[in-house]
Parts: structure tokens; C-alpha cells; sequence
């Protein structure tokens, strides 16, 4: 799995980048692990407006996401897997933003894992059902912030970030 | 509408490509129209394996589609507007490649061009309800083909390339 590794990173640390992708918002956050201990790194969003043409919103969502994947080299980047949407209309335009944020990712050559939002529910709040905002509650408290990380977009990714390192970790001291 | 002109095209000429987005087939067709004449000057595909990750052929859609603008240099790019799809699953996993495509040309910084199914079967067999075996007869009808142009994919990418000439071809005649 670490296949690139950030200048900021050690053996015994483990950095992951999260997304949430979205045509208006994009959310993003990376957590990095060390010595058993839990951190963000950053956290943010890239916002499009609806006003301007769909290609010129998916190259900012690209161009984005490509300059956070090069200032963080994450060891790897996870992504929400979708398997459904509401409706066709909302499953295509969400279909648009989230191709562009897994060919950044492939682009940039780093491994991308996927993690239903089941998956990421149960691995941060132990509860598969949890809302938006009890994910966030729980973000600040793992990640040790003083406040919300916010917009909820933001919290979605680091939530899956967290994922990834609770996931990763435990395989890691099982094989150990 | 003419912001780039590649090498082989003249002032008196029009150069568009079409694009028929996929996850496993995405066909591309350019299509030029000198002194009123309407000709092919290439066609074919981007193929992607099932088997492969999502990440990996939304990577070589995106490296095919800007092979193929580097290439050919056209004035503009069509791609078939989509208002819906059978269900939400299709449409998610077509949006992932109609955002790598629309993505591909605002990375050319190519101007975009957008007509509905209805409008390209109008255009050019002058049925909206067309199917695909018309169209095929119809493209290689108008662009005096020795063979139908193959496969599907590919004629309906010249189909929506010989839309626009005929739109904007009308446009600018009203201008002038």
C-alpha cells in the first residue's frame, strides 16, 4: 500500500487523504498517524459556482484536488464508494465530479481506496446510521480539535481518512 | 466558436471532433468541412476492460481523449447533452466518464459545444427517433464513406461532430 511516501513522513507514520466529492463542493482532509497517535494535517473544500459551465467546475475540482495531492503526498487517498443515488439526474452530475476526483487521484499516481459510507460510519462513530453531524463531533474528537472541522464536506473526508487508518492500522499490527 | 485552429485547417474550413462518452467505449470522430464539403478525417475509439479499476480506465479515456484534441486540433468539441439515464447506477458510472471527457477538453481549453440526442438525429438523419443503425447509414451517407463507419460508438461521435457544422454551418451563413 505505501507506495509514494511524503517528504513529512516516516516508516512508523501513515498520512491518508480523504474526499467527498461534489460538483458545488468538494471536501477534503488529510490524517496522518504516528506513534499511535492521530492528526489533521489540513482540511478544506473546493467550491465551484453553479452559474458556470459543468467543464469549467470539474477542471477547478481537478486542478483542486491535484495541487492538495502534490502539497500533502498522502500514502494513499480514499474516496467514498457510491453504489447508489437518489435519482439519475442527481447520480449523473455526482457521476461527473467524482470521475474527475478518482482520475486526479490516478493521475497523480497514488493508491486509491474505497470504503462505503456504512464502513466509514461504523469505523468513526461505531454506528452505521450516524448523521452528519455526530460524524463531525466524532472527527474533532479523534483528530483532537478544538472545533468542528468544518463544512460538513470537510468532516466527510477526513471521516474517511480516519477510515482508511483504523482500517490500515489494524491489518498492519495484525500482520506485525 | 473559433478560439483554436489546428495547423491543417484554413480560414475557410471547420474542423470539429465529437465525443460519445463511455466506461468501456468512448468513441471520437473529426470531422472537417472545407469550401461547403463535409469529409471524415478520422475515427475510432477509447476501449477500457472491465477488469481493470474504475480509476484506471477514467485515467486512459482521459489520456486517449487528449491524444486525440492534441492530435487534431479542432475548433470545437461536441458531446451529447444528457438530461437522464435508465437508472441511477448507469448514470453514475457514465457521468465518470462524461466528466473525464468534458474535463479532457476544458484542459485543452477547448470551446464545448453540448446538443441533445433529439437535436443530433434531427441534424442529421432528420428524425429525432432515429436508431443506431440509421444513423450509422446517415454518417457515412453525408461523409461519402466506403464502408459504415464502425463501430457505433465511433459514428455517433461524427454524428454529433456533423450536428454542430451543420448548425453553426447554417449560423454562419446567416451571418455573413
Amino acid at each position: 500500500m505505501r507506495v509514494s511516501k511524503g517528504e513529512g513522513s516516516s516508516e512508523d507514520s501513515m498520512r491518508v487523504l480523504g474526499i467527498d466529492p461534489g460538483s458545488l463542493i468538494t471536501g477534503f482532509g488529510v490524517v496522518e498517524e504516528a506513534r499511535g497517535g492521530l492528526r489533521a494535517l489540513t482540511w478544506g473544500t473546493v467550491r465551484t459556482s453553479p452559474s458556470q459551465p459543468l467543464q469549467v467546475r470539474l477542471k477547478r475540482i481537478y486542478d483542486g484536488l491535484s495541487e492538495a495531492l502534490h502539497t500533502w503526498q498522502p500514502e494513499a487517498v480514499v474516496v467514498e464508494r457510491v453504489f447508489f443515488a437518489e435519482n439519475p439526474k442527481t447520480a449523473l452530475i455526482l457521476g461527473h465530479a467524482r470521475g474527475v476526483a478518482l482520475l486526479t487521484v490516478a493521475n497523480a499516481a497514488l493508491p486509491l481506496v474505497e470504503y462505503s459510507a456504512l464502513e466509514i460510519k461504523q469505523a468513526v462513530v461505531g454506528y452505521g446510521r450516524a448523521g452528519k453531524a455526530q460524524i463531525q463531533q466524532m472527527v474533532r474528537a479523534l483528530l483532537h480539535l478544538d472545533t468542528l472541522p468544518q463544512p460538513t464536506d470537510a468532516a466527510d473526508a477526513l471521516a474517511a481518512a480516519i477510515c482508511h487508518v483504523h482500517t490500515h492500522g489494524f491489518r498492519s499490527k495484525v500482520v506485525r
